[in-house]
């Protein structure tokens, strides 16, 4: 039996390619899908079938990509209507060599949600791993407000019937693959193990042990963010994506043609590190650093203007292209080549941005200067604890809220780590704040540095 | 200034990339042209142009993948009228940062073929390098057969004069850059020197030392080979080939798949070694070993039928494919999963070949036994020296001469080494005959055996 | 929190590497350690410890070449006298970030293995998974033959108490982690799994429900070969094996090298395949297939005379080292340079082995022919099921019975495939065999083929 | 016949295999020897001779772990006493294959400097290629100042007579492979071109044209510097570099690791780019940017205390390994573990340099603001352009005139690019200065910008 987990790091995805007897089904296939074929290759395996635990909201799914080159078929829940691929129903069962897979319609994270559950004929008839999509993470549960507000209550209470009545009694060894690691934004909070057990689960997660009662009343109180781009996906992924083929050309451009795209609206964005960014940078470009790309970029970065990329020149920029293709930016187009020292060594503008260190922003409050003191993480860590006297505004509300952010003062921006604090006064820059510090280390080294914090309400 | 030769085995087609100052341009680049995007993008250069030395005929040209995916401008000469592209005239030059790109109309070779001198402006006016295309190679020039024998008087005047007119007097420091390398079927007998200067050259090849009159005689007597792929290779380069994206899919088989495929006439080519092929092989198969496929592929293969690969399971595929869609073989289909062993251990029929060594055959010619010596290799080979009573059809030319080779006798196939005489065997099995041995080795083992030869006519 | 399963093929060995908080563990390495620092670096990881989980008989162990360049402290159980490393007890524990890792004393295999139990703090107290050596596989337990035949009662009661005190109340959560995987001699009959769960094995495996007396009476029916390099590897990982650093150097060899090393009892390992092997070989070489190097090189090839590999100059030779210097084969001299053409194309005398096909076979079996059929697969699959008329030797024990196959008749071998059986077939010709066929497919093809077996006593 | 050029970024320092018949020779070698080994096994290749054009000073050469893991035979010029290896005089011959290896000697760069040069005897006895070391680069001449000023006269005079005598005689064509291409210290100004021929180094490099006389007040007049370590490689290559093995342990530490080594006067470098470094670092760390750390850290680290390296956790260590080692700072002892974010995540104390652009550096000079400008560029392109007012310290000269910098003032500091002027502003910062600024695109930019410099005296 082959198992391969494949990772898609930056929105924490995994899908997985299973074969046996020379056939392979891949599950929740990303849109760059080479490393399926390659992997299937490797194990001489024939794709046959691709499934679709959900329709996917945090990426652009690729299973139209396999079908294109493979031929093979598409599988998804039925409670949806999508505009490609076949329905498969509760009990329907797939053979590959001597594995079967059997789907479980296990509704909740949304209403078409399925699992597959996995036995080994050649072992025995228990089942030996399902495949849970967003239903069941390690630590952590799908979200339920997908369809919004409204819908929370009826499809918590599907989830909370999904895991009592369809995962659970499959009995504790059995091994769980869910479809995103620590960091995905499906669920709240996704521990970093890769594998869990439906046992370790039960045993960890005291969510897994409230009445139905208690568990809707959980997932009413729990508020998750939800990226505006969710709703190119979910379209994207009813309807069935475009074919994409060869990844988009990433064109190397000089500093006048840069130039050229920023007048013809091209989204600059310097991926570089909130030091790298601090000591120089294209004025009005956005900084999302590295592994922040997936998971920011759909807050502020539209689809249909040029989409450049500004580096240090330090490692590869195909990942940062198969991140953005994977959320269906198409619109890329190029990137700085040589990296941002080509802008400045050709006499342009340079941008930069106060970086603080949290004992200078020590100093400053201690003094009562007169800041704008900016908090850009989750509302719930804001809530939970922060520096006395900061403002909350989520860094993805930052755009639609910008007006209740002084101009005439010192705004001093802070986060968990420096990083959405960096991204924050990127686009406060665009929105012409002058007068800006991003913290580093944020409130962690806030608190390793053993500086007060304010709790709860 | 980035120089990057790009050699494709097999063909020993040598491409290149040249760029300065974020700019760059190909030289005759092959249809898999992922290998110059990544180099590109090393470079941080923008492909802005590509160049054609000549409507190459041993291989579809991959201008229109970079096109496709880049925008690239394609450049041809004039002589021809391409359904693509544009025209260059002899003194068109293009800038490349600090280089230029001279164009020089250099017939010979077929009548459209240009040079492309390089010189490096911040250095000196002086011209720096030459990509020559199939005019002149390491140790050898093109050929001048390839309108037909009625145009190589005409021909090999229009070569002689582009080397007299336009290489040599741009000095003998020029260094050359030639479109193939050692093992080409475009040019006699190329040295395995990947690059030569004009001065080594001349200093090394008489041919370059004769005038018109005895060139022309030494071209008319030159007899080189045409493989049938070529028409449809000459084809695609004039139309231009279709455009293919990713590369095709290689589906793994499973045995019964591969039997069903042969009932609809599927080609099968076992790319192992001889003495694999020997010890064991699926019935009905063409065995051309991996190093050989392109070189001898396109004598044997049509490109409507699906084609399906044997290997051993040791290696990988992607080269062998990559091999194939160079030559337009879009119709490969597939693999035997796994390799031979499972079509054996299946308990298929498996067919056996018998090598020889040459102590076996000299011992059998000693006895005078009554075989049939065939010969296999070049006719020029041939001639100059062969062992005694050997009867000569060219490998190539097996299909259409197959009636010269008696079936009522021991068929006895040598070459120079023992691959093309599998190769032959693989042919003789498939029309039926059975009584077939190859020599392992062959004239390279019988003259390192000291065994006696007979030479000339 | 990491874990990296990292598999070395041939032996089947499976190793981890586990990190947490910027700390690395490694459980088992093997001896070519740059994997681990690779991962290590990948994950930012020190590696502080290496554990062993028992003295390992079927490798020679990398923790001293880990110690060496990391200054890692190694770690084993306490019921052997390691000449390096330290000792631990049942109930010591390590901190690795969150992690905790507990030793337990869980004799069986051997007396003094140790599995590791792992929890994760930061989740909960709840024992995470477990790396068991050798103690249970997924599907089968450790072999318990090791110190001999009259220890195997006793190891065997020590194993029962282990599984049913120590791993099974664990929960049937906890995920298994062994040692080897498919393929592996250390256990009778792994599954393909790399994972199992306690509840998994319990639900499927049935001798997990024996009782203590029935356990033992089962383990002492077990028979299993111990290929006599076992001993070597025991003495290296008591006494702790010398330093390797760099890997040997693996020297391209031309054939009048090759005969002069053979005069000097060099061993020559011809690593292709049997239909490449029966199409033409080295007169005397062994040969065994790539993938079976490291299961039967221990049998037939000595730590002093220099090895040499014979291979068809396709795919890397540096996993064949890696393979050979795992089972501590130092003497590796070097290869023929360019592969098996180069000897036969300098005229050397080649040898040949016929293959037959299961069909030939049959027919000469109807036909009543007067063959020494031979069945060199292992002898409880040779009682289960056998073709008519066949003798039997293990592969492995053919140097020693040598004598009990006759010299004077036609030999026919046969094992599971036609791998085993072309091995054999080789050291019948070192022995001055002549007149000797290995069936293609063998056991597998006769089956597939439906012809009939002998079953049983 | 096989060519391989190998670069080593930052010396960079071209090195070469080259092979026939199944034997190889390097010349050169870098210490990290595994890119020979890789290679010639992919051609098959016995490496069999190292040839050392001359005892190289800006790295420590690799010949003795080839000979330590190969056997190969070292060789080099007789005029120096080395402690290992043989010597080679003028007209020594050395067969490869078909080729012929023949050793000139050719002092100027050094006494004992050779050229090796090849000729392929299956082609003709005409010479196809130089290896020429340091004694003439692409467009450059090697310096003659390295056995001290009072030796540059006599050394010009043999590597005039080198060229004339024995370089040029040989032909036009004859390809040129030099030991350094462009950025090297081992010439003034080397092109970046990778190969030449004689011819063309004779039409554009006009100091080949001069007589003798002319010549060596050229060479007297040239002015470049000697970075400090070069002593040690001397040393090294002279007595032959302690065997290297397995590449250092490149650990990854926590930061009161890196604390509690910063006690024990570990050198800590910091290998972001210069924005990164001015947005925030390690207090008293030394910024040598990634692509500089060959060129720049013999200036300013020792071989005594260990050395630790900062990064963004972007991009591989290993080549900033390999460099290390080349150089013989095999006291590197580890880096900070995920990068510098884990610094400032951790609460530490961050260190910032003020990064000005050049229209900055342009307000403030037009506004006659009392700052000391400081050029750190070489001193010649100080003499030929600059900028009014700037004073002149060479970067590698820093640490000992440092007194020459007011502690009092505002320092601005420019180079080239603003890369050796961060670095300058680290050693300051280290040295107690904290009113600095770096100039981003420094001379480059400013001259981009059209503003005013300063020329020559």
């Amino acid at each position: 039996m082959i198992l391969e987990l494949i990772k898609s790091e930056g929105i924490a995805h995994h899908s997985y390619l299973i074969g046996d007897g020379g056939e392979g089904v891949v599950v929740d296939p990303r849109r760059d899908v080479d490393v399926y074929l390659d992997l299937a290759q490797d194990h001489d395996l024939e794709i046959k079938y691709v499934f679709e635990t959900h329709r996917n909201e945090d990426y652009t799914i690729g299973s139209r990509e396999l079908e294109d080159i493979t031929g093979a078929l598409i599988y998804h829940g039925s409670k949806l209507e999508f505009e490609y691929g076949m329905e498969v129903f509760d009990g329907d069962k797939f053979e590959l060599g001597s594995l079967e897979l059997e789907v479980l319609e296990t509704p909740g994270h949304t209403p078409e949600s399925i699992s597959i559950l996995l036995r080994d004929k050649s072992v025995s008839e228990d089942p030996y791993l399902i495949f849970t999509g967003d239903l069941i993470f390690a630590g952590e549960l799908g979200r339920c407000d997908l369809l919004g507000e409204s819908q929370v209550s009826w499809m918590a209470q599907l989830l909370y019937e999904s895991i009592q009545e369809k995962i659970l009694p499959l009995g504790d060894n059995v091994i769980i693959c869910p479809a995103h690691g620590a960091g995905s934004v499906c669920g709240a909070d996704i521990r970093d193990h890769d594998l869990s057990t439906i046992g370790y689960e039960q045993k960890t997660n005291p969510v897994l042990r409230m009445n139905k009662e208690q568990f809707i009343k959980f997932k009413l109180r729990e508020k998750l963010y939800t990226p505006p781009y969710f709703k190119k996906m979910e379209e994207n992924n009813q309807k069935g994506a475009e074919v994409l083929g060869v990844l988009p050309y990433l064109r190397p451009l000089k500093y006048p043609q840069i130039k050229e795209m920023m007048n013809k609206d091209a989204q600059i964005i310097d991926i570089r590190k909130p030091t790298s960014f601090g000591g120089g940078h294209i004025p009005h470009s956005l900084n999302i650093w590295r592994e922040g790309l997936s998971g920011f970029v759909g807050y502020f970065v539209n689809y249909e203007d040029p989409i450049i990329l500004v580096n240090d020149n330090e490692g590869q920029l195909d990942p940062m292209l198969r991140q953005l293709i994977r959320l269906a930016y198409d619109n890329i187009y190029g990137y700085l080549g040589g990296g941002f020292p080509k802008w400045y060594l050709a006499g342009q503008e340079v941008g930069k941005l106060d970086m603080w260190s949290v004992h200078q922003l020590k100093k400053v409050l201690d003094r009562k200067e007169d800041v704008f003191l900016l908090d850009v993480r989750k509302f719930n860590d804001y809530k939970k604890r922060r520096i006395a006297g900061a403002h909350h505004i989520w860094v993805g509300d930052i755009p639609e809220r910008i007006k209740e952010v002084p101009q005439d003062k010192k705004v001093v921006v802070y986060c968990d780590s420096g990083h959405k604090s960096t991204t924050a006064c990127s686009i406060l820059k665009q929105n012409g704040y002058t007068n800006l510090s991003s913290v580093l280390g944020s409130m962690n080294a806030w608190l390793n540095a053993d500086y007060p914090v304010v709790n709860g309400d």
